[in-house]
């Protein structure tokens, strides 16, 4: 590979290494920094570094912050006695953007998985059952709604129902402007147990 | 946007800013670095900088390169009588890998453009014909096949034909492994203009 400069084909590679970025987008993206100002390649570069100078996980709610505790957790107008449990921090951005929601969070950092070797001990638990020993009236299991995310809100269940907290899982079922026919069954299915009065 | 930190907001704003990665995207990706050893983020942080560091135009034929003349133009098997011209560095890429080509390149750094303001004297089309002035047998034009590509490959025919060196454009035809029924119109009519003996 004489016809390609090294520092292109290291950043290249560094690049395939993202998720959903195979060899051709990496080839494409260099080759637009490449023809950037040297300013614009700055601020990535820094931007990228700063990820891991600036970020850290909330004490509280192991979101990512920069301030600890995290803004949502000092913020007075957020109800601390309703604790939103979801698997990683763009669960939280995710359910921020609904503007829905005036609790605070817990991230657990995950999903029970015995298959990839995941299992309570991995994930944030303890750390949330410490938190229901103070002044907690619901808490909302907002995990993804694939098997591992079911198997931890069944297991979060088991765990926080006899201390007699309120404990609510989010609602499955047809998208808004979805269409029923291509619906698949294991969704409609949901959405009929889920059904609610009119 | 309390409940996301200034950094990550910053990285997801420089990441969106990248040709075909929208916003969800952006965020996706930052969201697997966070996730990352701060010694992976150093690398790819380092791979966007050393671009800008390392990498310069070879001052022969104008493909990016870390030494000058680049690896193709000072490599002594190859034929310097036989130029290709393409668009963009990533051009010379594309056709080295098809190892068809023994001849040296001659990198446009763009097409004519009178939509977007780019004319002759934006492209090294001065330095081609310098070039030309040596020992050179073909001009191969590999320009893209678009309506910029053609405009550059019909302009630059008729400085050079006069010159009494033999020019030549890439075939266009049916892509191999390609069906007719889904090959659109124009493709085809010049997939039968340009058609060979067999």
């Amino acid at each position: 590979m004489e016809y390609i400069a090294d520092a292109i084909k290291i950043a290249i590679e560094e690049f395939a290494k993202l998720p959903g970025i195979g060899r051709k987008t990496a080839q494409r993206l260099v080759f637009f920094l490449i023809k950037r100002k040297p300013e614009e390649l700055e601020a990535l570069a820094q931007a990228i570094r700063s990820l891991k100078d600036r970020v850290r996980y909330c004490s509280v709610c192991y979101n990512l912050t920069e301030t600890d505790p995290c803004g949502i957790c000092s913020h007075p107008g957020r109800d601390a006695r309703m604790i939103c449990v979801v698997e990683e921090p763009n669960d939280v951005v995710a359910i921020e953007k609904t503007h829905e929601f005036k609790g605070v969070y817990h991230v657990l950092g995950g999903a029970l998985s015995p298959l990839e070797g995941i299992g309570p001990d991995d994930l944030r638990i303890k750390e949330l059952l410490q938190r229901l020993q103070g002044n907690v009236e619901e808490v909302i299991i907002a995990t993804n709604a694939n098997a591992e995310g079911e198997a931890t809100a069944v297991y979060l269940s088991k765990l926080i129902k006899p201390m007699g907290i309120r404990i609510t899982r989010i609602a499955h079922g047809v998208p808004v402007g979805g269409d029923l026919e291509f619906t698949d069954e294991v969704t409609l299915a949901r959405a009929l147990t889920g059904r609610t009065e009119m």
